[in-house]
């Protein structure tokens, strides 16, 4: 404080204590990632939360329970494939699934911006209800909250603003270990379907852009599909939603958390060709873009053929497959096998970097 | 739309579907209640969500589970004794104990503005930490996303802007069915301490208001005064903190579901002379000013003395009180006899009449 050379910096706290959050800090990837590990984890540290599970997995008296949550953010409210109230069903769902757990119950908060009209209310709370009812959830309690208008700042410019928290509540019956620790060197990656439609459908729609064919969000509910790799036997040994950073971020995640490389082979990752198209229309590259209906199971060589059978009958329209393998080559890190041309590292980017779609 | 007349309404839809949310939709009145009623209720509707309990009453596996949420958009984030991320923990936590659930863990949601300082973040993550060790719960489970910079006609004017969700999973160890059902004639109603703290407390900062005496926010957990409560054989039939809307719209909402009226004794309702003045100067009443940590049981005739024991013990600068008794008074209202006059009905305020202390 008292430097006034001008050549020191004023300030002696650590770099995050300066900063302030930007968008890119909610974006997914690296500087998102120090926020948590830096703010959250720090502040609250403790066996469950260090899990860095998409769910925590809890003791509640007698019985294994995951315990997860998510808020939804997305603007427009309204999307091609779905809504803010289907979105926040299925995410939260997904997120359970990701810890093997049978979805039971949710939570709602509603933030909603004055302005937003009941109609569009009542037309996204019979989407929430809908989408509980076909993936087998009950939303037992909630809650609602006002706020002022916002300004033009903002993406909501006033009258469309409508924030919904979800939690979910869901029973783990069955007796394996799913985490990046139980990950091994030969598992196979498998993923249940193709890449990069949820995003699209929704830039398409912020870009006012209008595709040939209709790109849909594959927002949908994953848990029955888990649930049966779990009853066919398959050993599973880590789950991972595909959202915000796609599926590099959750490679890296898996790989920083376990220790093991992972090697994907780019001509095996489904991803349809309008999809694609509409990438590099946009600039995005779809191996980054967020899905909501889109996960990647970490199983033994031996038990893929039975997991792509499985997914294949949860399938709708769309392909499952085997996409890469984990690896024990050092330095840990994602690489991608190319079409053409050198294997290419995958690397977790910057929230900047990353297409915003939450 | 083809009614060129003017004349006629150009929308057929009932009422509430040409609403737009307004702040009073917020305030925890009357207009909330119609919004609830009419827009979640209706379209969520299942056995656990219609008990209309602060949280909800689940069996999972083989126990029985409450489970609660609520959004916290307060303004500003640090008030006098307290702040959001202290206010999200007491607030969860508290819903938990209305259950008489002993609380075990949280998750929590942030939506944070861009601009908001991370020292700032940090500084409300630790309090949250310090409330949640206080209160006995674990925080496990989390997400984070960040919303663009609000304009200059929100509240929140850029950069201070910060919306915290919290769920809640208690464990429910007593076989006591505790809500509004349970209530008899006859039944007394103790409060835990004095009314208005947490409201005036954050008034006062809003109006930049400095009072002779600092007035704190009352914001703290209950839980444990609840278990004892039931620990110590109470017979506990209702339980309802007094957050928005105050003593009035709880007493109102036990009042209805149960079918039976209230009588509440002005001269036995602890108000500090302090809170008393600062609601006269800002124009409030103190019976629908929101509290953080103070709450209403129902309770027989014959447990009022061992009631008012444990909670005393419990109390920190502030005295327990009975403050009124349930009647088969018909039509069903809440009535406060007062120290002059003939006695008055308190109704449920519309939101707009309610001070906003979300």
């Amino acid at each position: 404080m008292s430097d006034a050379s001008g050549m020191m910096p004023a300030c002696p706290l650590p770099h995050a204590h300066r900063d302030v959050i930007t968008m890119a800090h909610g974006g997914g990837g690296s500087l998102m990632h120090r926020l948590i590990e830096q703010v959250f984890m720090a502040g609250f540290s403790n066996p469950a939360l260090e899990e860095r599970h998409d769910a925590a997995r809890l003791q509640v008296g007698s019985g294994a329970v995951a315990f997860t949550t998510d808020s939804y953010v997305i603007q427009p409210l309204i999307f091609p494939g779905g809504d803010i109230g289907s979105l926040a069903v299925h995410g939260t769902v997904n997120d359970l699934a990701m810890a093997g757990a049978r979805p039971l119950y949710l939570s709602a908060g509603f933030i909603l911006e004055e302005g937003l009209p009941v109609e569009l209310l009542t037309q996204i709370v019979r989407s929430m209800r809908a989408a509980a009812d076909a993936a087998g959830v009950q939303l037992v309690t909630g809650d609602t909250k006002v706020i002022n208008r916002r300004g033009n700042h903002g993406v909501a410019s006033g009258g469309d603003g409508m924030f919904i928290n979800t939690a979910g509540i869901g029973l783990i019956e069955h007796n394996l270990t799913i985490g990046p620790r139980q990950v091994h060197p030969r598992d196979c990656i498998v993923v249940n379907g193709d890449l990069g439609r949820h995003g699209i459908a929704v830039m398409a729609v912020r870009e006012g852009i209008e595709f040939e064919t209709a790109i849909l969000s594959d927002s949908a509910p994953v848990a029955a599909a888990v649930l049966d790799l779990i009853a066919a036997g398959v050993a599973v040994h880590c789950l991972r939603d595909l959202t915000r950073g796609g599926l590099v971020s959750a490679a890296n995640e898996i790989a920083e958390c376990s220790g093991f490389s992972a090697r994907l082979d780019e001509a095996a990752i489904p991803v349809r060709e309008d999809v694609r198209g509409a990438c590099e229309l946009l600039g995005f590259d779809p191996l980054y873009v967020a899905n909501e209906g889109r996960f990647i199971a970490y199983v033994p060589p031996e038990h893929v053929e039975k997991a792509l059978d499985v997914l294949r009958a949860h399938a709708r329209d769309t392909r499952p497959a085997m996409i890469g393998t984990v690896t024990d080559e050092k330095p840990v890190r994602v690489t991608l096998d190319s079409r053409i041309g050198a294997p290419r590292i995958l690397d977790r980017l910057s929230g900047e970097q990353l297409p915003r779609i939450c």
